[in-house]
């Protein structure tokens, strides 16, 4: 664990393109899927799932066996967590604009779901419920009508009864047992079996991501998300067993995960470190925590409370945690941070899971310009315009001039054949 | 001109990549910037544009000598223009939420401006004011504190005047007379004049697709926009010279334009194929409308006007302008489509330049997923989640639930660790 001065860190990522073979493999996958359709998925499933299909679709009885598998308090947590999300995101939800003015024009912007989209929800070794919801209910609160699941099978073709109950309790009724780059090829392309969907959203691995990204055009995706990433800023007022286990709450997710304190407190800087080495002894995932703090942890201790919000400004991190006297004061000075948790209460936890705003954030830096996933999009827009006589009449010559300046002559003459028409009939 | 049947209608384009030969030169571009900063983007304005720059802002002096160049129609032209483009992306404006709960949560979602923006208008042959008021009266309504503007020079360095007044009249101060890659490099990494943007929007050449799409991640881009497409949807109600009027006002874009008339009137058909051909003779820019129109050009009669939409849901077209009696009343039934223009008075270059709605529109059927430029393309979200003690000793075991059953047991004793000290302080 390194504590080191704000001018020094960097949050350095490898650029180069270390994925040249995973790519070449992903669009051979996605080539064979768009030629042979449901044959080429289930070989591929056989193949890398090791599971022999003869129905793609995860069957019906399935769901109720699921039932009797997950505790009563995995569901009682997950209908709880269910409401919080899908409240948090009816407020996200926007209407049509209409702007009509006094010479008879109608202007607006349409607002409306997306027709067909496909979530990903990774599995094999991991289930992650959370991701079912986390996609599915913003596409749900948009209005989209068809929302379809696809999430890869163990070897006898089965699925996480935990994962299972969350889809039959969000209601997804078009569930397929395929993953890897050969579900997006079917999302993205269509099979025999399953339709081709307008956006694809939902973490997989880097298979996954790359055939996301192969596909963008296509059809829509969510941005492709890299290591995870949080910044704790926290000034003497802080816990230091919070900040910590918040810290490797991060850490055990992945070795390439950040995460960074930041405070002006020197003495709880060291007594963060000493907190991580205590909590890190007890964990399951200790290998994976131990190589993110190492590699990608830090303790920065700065000048200034100002200096430690500059930085993270700078950095833009997925997660932002305030651990300071008067957190909730910081948050306008806050430029760039996916989510912002304020205050010793507010464990990224239980923004992961349950409080309601979505943890489908950016990272890398790019909350710099982008935003958490939500109601927004699940959403496309079209303008509209409906002009009025009186309006073209009156303001024709404008929209000529301007065409004219451009040197676009046939704008012009569209609107000028109407000119000469319309005041002739007037 | 074809006129064929809706079955047989299928608007295809190119799906090979046949840039490659381009990409490869705009990557070099891209390379060579981000090593040598301003003096890469000197020397590339020298050899593309031939202009010799020793100072790559546009001088202060140019925007007075424009004004005195530009016509005073064009200029009044302009003002109206920008006040009904301000006026209706000021309606697009979102504010942050706010959503305080009974346990003393408080959870939000924060809207703020993105913090400085490039905007890139094309130049060379032609000028576009019109980009110019696209792009960045929504960064500015969107409260985008930096607004940068690249357009490429002529040889002798200059930029043409009604862009430069459009610039002036907009308020923007920091603008670049550099085109090409090597001005998406500059935005995109920095120079030594230059200080790196977090998005890129505005069209381009080919070179500037590419380098946007190169640059992609490092900063936002807007959406690459392919060729240009009008669908017009018309019954034995519309005017076959304003449809043909609106064809090729379209068509005189570019040879891959295209423009489709959809009819359940084979009447209208004749009568709209008759009218092209002798809107076309008169048209300066014959050349490139003619061959837009046998390329990509068609006229297809529909059985009715309902497989007329179904058609044009499919094709998910830029522009959309239904020609229609009570043309209103179709617009509930579009499910894709950039911009949708109602009624014979609603010609295309209206929205183009004037009414008030973006220009800036998703190409090649992406109106399946994506929007019109807007001012929510010049923002970012963050979540607030502020979460009270009580409700987290409430709802800690419901968090620890979930962790549990994804196996991240480090996001668990985060939520542990805490209940344990809380309830003691109790």
């Amino acid at each position: 664990m390194k504590v080191m001065q704000a001018a020094d860190f960097v949050l350095k990522r490898d650029e180069e393109d270390v994925y040249a073979e995973q790519r070449e493999a992903a669009l051979a996958i996605l080539a064979e899927v768009k030629a042979s359709g449901d044959a080429a998925v289930i070989a591929y499933t056989e193949q890398f799932d090791g599971a022999a299909l003869d129905d793609l679709r995860i069957p019906a009885d399935a769901y109720e066996a699921a039932y009797e598998q997950v505790t009563p308090e995995f569901l009682d947590a997950l209908r709880a967590a269910i409401l919080n999300i899908r409240r948090y995101h009816e407020a996200q939800k926007r209407t049509s604009l209409l702007l009509p003015d006094a010479d008879g024009n109608l202007l607006g912007q349409i607002i409306r779901p997306l027709q067909r989209v496909g979530v990903y929800v990774p599995g094999g070794r991991a289930a992650y419920p959370s991701s079912v919801m986390m996609n599915v209910i913003p596409a749900q609160v948009a209005g989209v009508p068809e929302i379809v699941l696809v999430t890869p099978p163990d070897r006898e073709g089965k699925i996480d009864p935990n994962v299972l109950v969350t889809i039959r309790e969000l209601g997804i009724t078009e569930a397929y047992r395929i993953g890897g780059a050969q579900a997006v090829g079917a999302l993205a392309y269509g099979t025999e079996t399953i339709r081709p969907v307008d956006k694809i959203t939902g973490p997989g691995n880097i298979y996954v991501a790359l055939a996301k990204q192969a596909v963008f055009g296509q059809v829509a995706i969510d941005m492709i998300a890299g290591p995870s990433e949080v910044l704790v800023i926290a000034d003497e007022s802080a816990d230091p067993d919070y900040v910590a286990a918040d810290m490797l709450s991060q850490a055990e997710h992945d070795p390439l995960a950040a995460a960074i304190c930041v405070t002006p407190c020197a003495d709880l800087a060291v007594r963060v470190a000493n907190a991580l080495v205590e909590q890190l002894e007890q964990l399951p995932r200790r290998e994976i925590a131990e190589a993110s703090i190492r590699n990608y942890g830090a303790i920065v201790v700065t000048k200034s409370l100002d200096e430690a919000v500059e930085l993270s400004n700078r950095i833009a991190p997925e997660h932002l945690e305030l651990m300071t006297e008067d957190a909730l004061s910081l948050v306008g000075r806050i430029e760039n941070a996916g989510a912002i948790f304020v205050g010793k209460y507010s464990s990224e936890p239980v923004g992961d899971y349950f409080a309601g705003p979505n943890h489908t954030l950016p990272t890398s830096g790019t909350a710099r310009f982008s935003s958490p996933l939500g109601v927004d999009d699940f959403i496309k827009k079209s303008s509209l315009i409906c002009y009025s006589k009186d309006a073209l009449l009156k303001n024709g010559h404008h929209v000529i001039a301007l065409a004219e300046a451009e040197g676009l002559t046939a704008h012009a003459n569209a609107i000028r054949v109407r000119l000469e028409k319309e005041r002739e009939v007037r």
